[in-house]
Formats: structure tokens, C-alpha cells, sequence
């Protein structure tokens, strides 16, 4: 039987899991691919450190030339993640003529598009199914089960720290504070968690995701981020009674010409009978909704050492396949457009806002005034007695521009009888 | 630009959404592509009939065989349905070297495989993901996303028509022949509802998803089938206080040492909180059990013109690409292994029971131990006076074996203080 060579960069969380699917259910792959996928390298910064998965002391080097530049190799499974060196190495391995698997998101996000013009250069493979939402088949169905489609939105569920958080912030009524130093302990979240709850994460893999569900590619900088590190206890205890959950979005949406799109970052409130509603704990799921094939959703574990591995394992039986058949490169970079990117402030939805005022007459009558002045009309409002003389006003408006929200927040703000404005989330459908 | 010609059988509801989709969506995909997708010729059996789509007269043929054995066709589209004359053309079309695409789902149950080994020999593509679940991409994805997998289960919501049925037979605690008919007035259910109600429908989604999950070929005839005609508004209404929902569901699964599989369609309560348990209306959903991947669930609409549609667009995508790549043939039929296939009665799960009985002392004590004697251990058990001398009694079990329960109840059937055993219903987690 053909063997196909691979050489892998980075043996953590996604490595082991990689090297550990190849070779547990290796005679299945085999069987499935018409060849043996074999690991013939794999490079490590620190030889000596113990691994969770057994490997054979002679694959290992720290050297990644050795690898990349490993004539025999067919495949290189770039698992280190970060933009350098793993860019630089990516690259030198396309110049050679390798094809290229990899889960490395924010370099996909960051540095993507070229990496993936140079191997469809030289009709090079290149794939990235665990870059975004781990084992989850999102990547390929974009690019082919739904290539009859124009895709309007593509919406997610993305980042598995974030939704834990708020999980739990939503069954315990904690603060996220104290959620966040739990998950900490707990592994969930990391010593610096800057790029889980700041929504970076989340940023990158929807930039990827527009990217490839619109044909254009979307810079990381045009995506306007929002984390959940403002999310109140309260917010969610408000939002469920009003039958909402509260989760942090990254949406990608197309505007019915084709020729604009926005992308964002930011907690929701999604209602109950929303398809994300009800995705919790660390699970993921991308919503994509075309014009032809409706709403499809994908769900499942978005991070984790065999799930990520089973995306990168998806990615080396495609490109075996294609080797085999002698057509990598099949599927090249797909942003052959140049959409303009609408600001946020463009987008209109809903919005839910909390605020605390004096509790006595008009004073209802008297935001609702401003929100009229700045064409925001209202939903629903539910207002409380908090104390004697302070209530808590929740609104719901229809949808608006986030412009007009604001401006209306500034002076609703500055009224004497408002204490407070004290958050603002958007509603998403 | 380079041109893909395609030939498509039958311009019904899967046809008129393919047709759509290819003029309405025609630029976008030839980017994607690389290639024009340009419809040769399409036949129907009537040439006069109105159409849902606006199609120029001259591509329309009332001769079948004007398609299959036109020798500049490059793609035909079989989307035509049911055994014959389809799987005759199919075989024609691949004889004569065509690729195929077709979303035929008994067809493939009855017949797949060995279209799939012809079409495989003459290395051409033969894909079918309109098939299963409408638009949700679910094969392709088993066949290469999670090709790194041994699949434990595949379990799903395949029928729209009986999940529509039970969501509203849920929503207004309307018994089945009611929901029926009003289905039936709206054109949710066909007027012999026979295929969905039955569980047929279900049973070959379910053997073409096994098959290709646990690559070894299950025979239609192997999967135990039960619809949902026995479902009583009452054990809808039961289940939902227990924490669960009734769903028609097609499970397969393999053993642990991948040897044996089990194949089945049967109405089964879901707890809340599984994945499948949200899964409402007509929506259908598909959820894979995997060793690496965990729990990963594809969600949508499972029929109808375009989201069919947009899954027999997407296979001539993938076409178009192998043959742009010199690559048909690349991914063959997978069923290169010989799985015994267990019988129903071998599965354990928990199973809900319902029954009427006489409302007097020691009545519970006495089926108790009848359950006891078969080994069938209880999880819980309800009790609720009807009348004065009429109780009814809802037993959930632990896990045990079909065949202990049923010779259970068999006995119990049979005491003097039990009227009647009103229902069995597997309990899946």
C-alpha cells in the first residue's frame, strides 16, 4: 500500500490529538484513503518534555527544518499556533512544494490569504478545518456541500471559554469575575484570558469564516470586537425572564446586493427559540443561513486535543485523497471579490438596555421621549421598584441603527432623574 | 471560461430548486468552480406541464435517454426518485462514462452500492448528498471531515413530516390522526403518508448514513422499523412531564470492536437535554458519535426544492472540481468491510412504559416483581389515580435488553389487576 509522508510541527494539545487519531485508528484511515498516512517527522521545542501520547523517540526533532524541508514529506501539519514563526514556516514549506494542513487560527486570520494564493500557485493543498470551531465540519461545507448558495449571515457560537463563562454566570446568577478565576481553576480559562473573554478569538475565526462564506477577505482589523467582560449578572437574570439568553456572537452578514458585508464581535441576546439559544458550556455551533439551503447549523466540541485532532486528520485524509488522484490544489483561496466592509454603527437590530432612574412619575414618559427624538421605537419595557425612590427600566427597542441607540443613551444619560445607563447589548434573530 | 454540461432526470420539486439555484446563482458559482455549470438538457415526463421554474422550452426532452446518452453531457443529475426506472438510467448514464449525482434515497439504500462500485471502476464521481437530511451537509462530511473517526452512533431526525406530526401532537396534545389530516390539508404529509408515518423514509436515510459512518453496507431490509402510529397524545404528554420528548429516530451503531452494528428507525424519548431533543417542526437533524470528535450535530432542512436543491448543487460542485482536476473516481465507495448486523432485541437501552390497572393495594408491588424477575431493574416509577379504581402507572427502566422487557410485559399483560399495557417506548441518551 502507498504510503503518504507527513511531517508535523508542535506536538501540545492539537499535536498529540492529531498524532494520537493517526495512529489509533490507522488500518481505517488507511482503508479509507487507498494509502497509509505515516508521520515520518515531528518537530518540538524541548525534546525532553513529557507528551500525552507515546511517540517514537526517533520521529522527534527540534529542528523544524528538518521537517519542512524533508524532501519525503508530503504533508506539513502546522499545529504551533501564532503568526511567527509558524507563517514563516508555512511558507517555506509551500516554496518547497509541500502541501499544508494547519489549525492556527490567528495566523489564517492574519496572514491567510497569501499563504493560500502560494500554494495555489505552485496547486498545493491547503487546509484549515481546525482553525475554526475545532472538530467541527464548517470549513469544507462552506467551501463545497453549500457552494450553491449565496450565504446571507454566517453566525457562531465560537469561542468555548466565553460560553462557559456565561453558562455559568447564567445557572449560578455569579458575577464574571468569580466565574472567570472558577474556569481558571479549573483549566477552562487561561492564566491570561485577554484573548477568550476580550473576543479576539472569537475575532479571528469569524474573519475566516466571512472570509470564505462571502468570497472576500475580511481583515481582523475590520472587525469590530466586543467581549463579555461587561456582561452583568443581572444582564442575564433580566434577559432570561424576558425569555432571552445572553451569548457572545461573532456574525458575519452580506447585504442582499452582494457587494458589502459587516462583520462583528459582541455579546447577544439571542431568544429562546434561536438554533444558538441553547448551544452551552464549552460546545460551539455556526449558524449559516443561504438562500438556498435555509438555516444549517453545525455543533459540536469547539476546542480540545482529539476534536481539533479530528479536524486536522479530516484535512490530511483530503489532501491524500488528492495527492492520490493526483489534484492538490483543487480547492483554491476563494476570495476572488472585494467586498466594502460596513462599520457597525450601519447595522441595525435590536437592542436590550438597563438602566436605573428615580422611581416617580414621567420619568418612563421622559426617556421615552429621547428614544422618539432619535427614532428608536420601543418593544417593550419593564420597569421595577429596585428601592423608595430607585427602579430598574429594562427596554427592548425594534430595530435600529447602533448610531441612533447611542446618541439617544448620551442624553437619556444626562437626564437628572436617570442615576444610571447601565448596559446596552444588541438583540439578534 | 471553461464549460461543466449537465444533464438532468425529472424537473419535480428537487429538480426545479436544482434548476434555480444554478441560473439564480450561475456567476458565483462559476468563480467558485472555475467553470460554467451549464445545464445540457433536462427530461420530463411531461413536456406541457406548468413548472415551478421558468426554463427555455428546447432544453426539455420528453426521452430519457436523450440525457443519459448524450455524449457531451458531463454530469447527470438523476432527481427523478424511486427504484426504477431511475437505478436503469443511473446505470446507463455510468456505463456510457457519466459522473452522477442523484438525491435518491431509496435508490441508494436498495441499490448504492452497486451503482457505486460501477461508477468506481470507471473512476467517476457519484455523489448523493441530497439524499439524507434535504440541504444539511451530513455524507460529505462522514466521508472526509470526520474520516478520522471510528464512529460510534449515528443518530438521527430524518423525517420532516413525523417530527412536524409530533411537534404539534407536543404543542396542542392532539392525538395522531388529527395532526395527520391537518398535515395532510396543508401539504406537510402526502395523501398515502404511508413511507413517512411508517418509518420507510427514515429507514433508508438510515441505512445510507450507517453505511457510510461504519463503511459496511446495511441492507434495508436489516433495519428494524416501528413509526410513530402507536404514539398517543397521552404518552406525549407523560414524557414532556418526565423531562423528555418523543422523537422518530434512526439510530445506528457499531460495537466497540467494530465487528457488529445495529441498525434501527423507532420512536424513542430524549431527555431535554440532548441535542436532538430541540430539533422541532419539520427540521431535521443528524448527530455523529465519534472516538476523536465527541458529540457533533448537523441541523437543518431536511426537504424541500431549494435546500435539496442546494445540497444536488453542491455535489455538482464537487463534480465539476474532479473534473476540472482530472480527479473522479477520488472519493469511492467506502464500504469496504462486512459488519455482522445485530438484531434489535440485542440493544440495551432504558425503556418508558405505560399501563392501566386496578388502583388497589400491592398492584405496583406485583408488576414490580414481574420486572424483577425478568432482570429489568426501574429508574422510576409513577403513579396516578384516573378514576376510583383505575390507575395509570408510567414505568422507566434502567438500561436492559428489548427482549427482557417484552417478556416482561408480556407476563404483566397477562395479571388480573392490569387492564391494559398501553405502550413501549425506547428511552436513547
Amino acid at each position: 500500500m502507498r504510503q503518504i509522508k507527513i511531517g508535523i510541527l508542535g506536538l501540545g494539545v492539537v499535536g498529540s490529538g492529531t498524532v494520537r487519531i493517526l495512529q489509533e485508528n490507522a488500518d481505517e484511515i488507511a482503508q479509507r484513503v487507498g494509502a497509509r498516512l505515516v508521520i515520518k517527522k515531528i518537530a518540538v521545542r524541548d525534546l525532553g518534555k513529557p507528551r500525552a501520547v507515546t511517540v517514537d523517540r526517533a520521529l522527534l526533532t527540534d529542528n523544524p527544518l528538518a521537517v519542512i524541508d524533508d524532501p519525503e514529506i508530503d504533508i506539513l501539519a502546522e499545529l504551533i499556533g501564532g503568526v511567527e514563526p509558524a507563517h514563516e514556516y508555512v511558507l517555506r514549506a509551500i516554496h518547497g512544494g509541500k502541501n499544508i494542513v494547519t489549525a492556527n487560527k490567528e495566523m489564517m486570520a492574519k496572514a491567510g490569504h497569501d499563504l493560500m494564493e502560494a500554494a495555489g500557485e505552485r496547486r498545493r493543498d491547503f487546509f484549515f478545518e481546525g482553525s475554526v470551531a475545532g472538530g467541527i465540519p464548517i470549513i469544507a461545507p462552506l467551501k463545497e456541500a453549500l457552494a450553491g448558495n449565496r450565504v446571507r449571515e454566517v453566525m457562531g457560537i465560537v469561542n468555548g471559554t466565553t460560553n462557559y463563562i456565561l453558562t455559568k454566570m447564567s445557572a449560578e446568577g455569579a458575577a464574571f469575575e468569580d466565574v472567570l478565576r472558577e474556569a481558571q481553576e479549573h483549566g477552562y480559562a487561561e492564566a491570561d484570558p485577554t484573548s477568550d473573554v476580550d473576543g479576539w478569538d472569537a475575532q479571528y475565526k469569524i474573519a475566516i469564516l466571512s472570509s470564505i462564506a462571502f468570497n472576500s477577505q475580511v481583515k481582523v482589523e475590520d472587525v469590530a470586537t466586543q467581549g463579555i467582560r461587561h456582561i452583568q449578572a443581572r444582564d442575564i437574570e433580566v434577559a432570561r425572564e424576558l425569555g432571552y439568553r445572553i451569548k457572545l456572537l461573532a456574525v458575519g452578514q452580506q447585504e442582499d446586493d452582494g457587494r458589502a458585508m459587516q462583520v462583528r464581535v459582541h455579546p447577544a441576546l439571542l431568544p429562546l427559540s434561536h438554533p444558538l439559544a441553547s448551544v452551552d458550556d464549552v460546545f460551539n455551533a455556526v449558524l449559516v443561513r443561504g438562500d438556498a439551503v435555509g438555516e444549517v447549523m453545525f455543533y459540536g466540541r469547539g476546542a480540545g486535543s482529539l476534536p481539533t485532532g479530528s479536524a486536522v486528520v479530516g484535512d490530511l485524509v483530503a489532501t491524500s485523497r488528492n495527492i492520490l488522484s493526483d489534484a492538490t490544489g483543487r480547492i483554491g483561496c476563494t476570495c476572488f471579490e472585494a467586498k466594502r466592509m460596513l462599520p457597525p454603527e450601519a447595522v441595525e437590530t435590536k437592542f436590550y438596555t438597563r438602566m436605573h432612574t428615580a422611581d416617580r412619575p414621567k420619568v418612563l414618559a421622559s426617556i421615552a421621549n429621547v428614544f422618539g427624538d432619535f427614532d428608536v421605537s420601543i418593544e417593550s419595557v419593564v420597569q421595577k421598584a429596585v428601592t423608595d425612590d430607585d427602579a430598574e427600566i429594562v427596554w427592548v427597542t425594534h430595530k435600529v441603527p447602533q448610531s441612533s441607540l447611542r446618541g439617544a443613551l448620551d442624553v437619556i444619560g444626562r437626564l437628572p432623574v436617570v442615576r444610571s445607563v447601565n448596559n446596552w447589548i444588541r438583540v439578534e434573530e
